[in-house]
């Protein structure tokens, strides 16, 4: 099942340069071993603003709260999720 | 570049079940077009909501907006249009 | 998998009241349809509004929107789709 | 009577990491208490997001108030309260 | 048990004059009816605006629901719904 | 004249454990000296929210704006003003 | 007392453009009417809209929603209530 | 002075065609002629929308609102209008 | 040139009560300066919140600018700016 | 491509006043870079508020978002971005 979900970052502002730089760096390598996985199909920056758009396809549910809640910085950010299905409209054969 | 659109559509309560349908038979036909031309890569249904997320991959916010506007029902949709770009923890070599 | 859906029902001021008859007698049917199915666990209604609460057991996004796409009056509602998860400190065995 | 909750939790950034997890721990606890009381009928996690949606059934709304406000993170946390009743159109005997 | 409530009227623009004014003599009948049984304890204007606030005390959120969706004007209304409890603080006896 | 007043507190996540419980002491002594002289009618406890609904019969705006902004907690609650008038449905004699 | 009111217009879609002149034409002869009285201070027009601020000084909440609501366009406009009062900053010695 | 608009149409759904290109057809030759006259400085279309981003250079409040609502769509457009000037930052001359 | 502008002030919950009175006595000695200058023409307090709304009457939208952001507390406000102008209604001769 | 970007800065509330000045002239040395490569072709201040509008024309998404997250306080910004293209009614040969 595919789920489109919208990511707003808030880094706090109390935080130190070295803690901002840290949680920044495991998140980078926690997105990247769902990306490598293929559950995390596509991962785009929103052009202008702290934000990704990212494109998931997971077995349940479940293994999507897994991914997206094992982020660093998953308490700090605005998350919108959307599931997704095959359009009536769509001439593509599978959804991905 | 690549445009992630969400369009909620809102059908006219006043318009006849014809004139609906007309509209409807035109919409998927227009929309197919565009998908076969590979300029809408996705077409997806929001599950439970008369709206659908796509992603289209077009060489200029000109050509984006040729193909959203030439829907019938444009004038009768909210849209959500981003804007965006690959992103830095992207594993992935292109956008799409 | 299991979603959480809250439908707010807006009856097009123009429609004359045998057609809000109509429509609002088919809703009943097909949602009871889907109900006896065992697909739509709980109908609740929200107290004071025009408005219901929904809790959905289903074995895919499609089949969640199938059901929800077949009510008469979906193009006439606002709808707020939620897909919900077993939650770490839940007691329960099962989520439903 | 039969309330249904969304919780969204905001862990204030400030907090060390030990007293985030002394009120998690309690959070859980208290939760747990209340689930197990019979009066918590449903706690899920939405699927995404560091919420949760629930369903309580209780004797009154002070009851309600009660085991909401006792949960340790009740003051850093956005909650939204629908009190709903039996749907005109359910064919479920009872409200749970 | 009390409940808030805000009433937001929409008088469809489609109406005619007459039948407008049926629906305001019924909606100002059934107001009555309810107020005279000491169940809508409360009804006020808000100052400048075509709403309402009211409150009331009933059994249930049966009964509450039964109440307000016997207005005419329910399916043209917005409305929020706050179910109310005896403040900690307060120092009147009872919450009416 | 009239006031409906709804209030939500958001304690702030900085403030050590004696501070908020000495601004929380400070608000119900100031809270009940406004409803012992009669002007804060009602104080209502919101089910399942840090936030209240109060009633206010008071002689002039600045009378209002002096009890409302002499709260220890009125620089950090979000406040909702609504001025409230008699009902040309309401059968009750009085406003209140 | 004095309010400040921001009343956005929404001329009803339907409407023939005699219907519109009609009530465009009671609407002003009655704003005019009430700043005759002295009642209604200030009616700005905001710029580039289809809106306008005004200042009211009335004698009561009752006064005010009877200057409010005999406006022809009163059930089609979108209206912002604000009661004010004499800021302890201002130099001026009347609040008007 | 420069104020920033952006005016999003919503073409009246119960209008016909001759009435829609009627009105489309005069928006054209109304903005065309403010733009030849030097006041109307940018018109950009909203990619993707049925809306417009514009930049008027104007001598005062009162002609920039005189030109806007000249547009036959007018009270059929949502407006956001912002007052600007030149930035401490700006590195060009002029504000235009 | 008129502008209304509201201002909602959100003392920061950092802040010593030194600070804070500081800051708070350098907005009233600011404020004063631009109303005795005939330039701030209202100032008045919302009821029941910690926000003013004011009327200015000023050159251009740059001396406009220069007023508001001389304020100490302008970055930790949220202001919602309106540039006004004469009403076609207005019987009034002057705008202010 | 031509972007038109509203930001909103935030300053946070526990930077000392050397840090705040160090990022406001970190920010404007960076802004006027951008300006003078002829990329960031307007930047306005919005009047009355700590927000500016901007127009960019860019070679692609890409450089967009590296112009706009290259400014110091960009993790602290609210950000709105429009894509714009030429409007079918504008008379100027260009976008710009």
């Amino acid at each position: 099942m595919v789920y489109v979900v919208e990511m707003d970052v808030k880094i706090p502002e109390t935080w130190s340069e070295e803690k901002i730089a840290d949680y920044v760096a495991r998140e980078k390598e926690t997105s990247q071993k769902w990306q490598k996985s293929g559950k995390w199909v596509y991962l785009w920056r929103v052009a202008g603003k702290y934000s990704n758009i990212s494109v998931l396809d997971v077995e349940s549910p479940e293994e999507f709260h897994q991914i997206i809640s094992s982020l660093p910085l998953f308490p700090y950010m605005t998350i919108k999720v959307t599931s997704v299905t095959k359009h009536p409209n769509a001439v593509r054969e599978n959804i991905l």
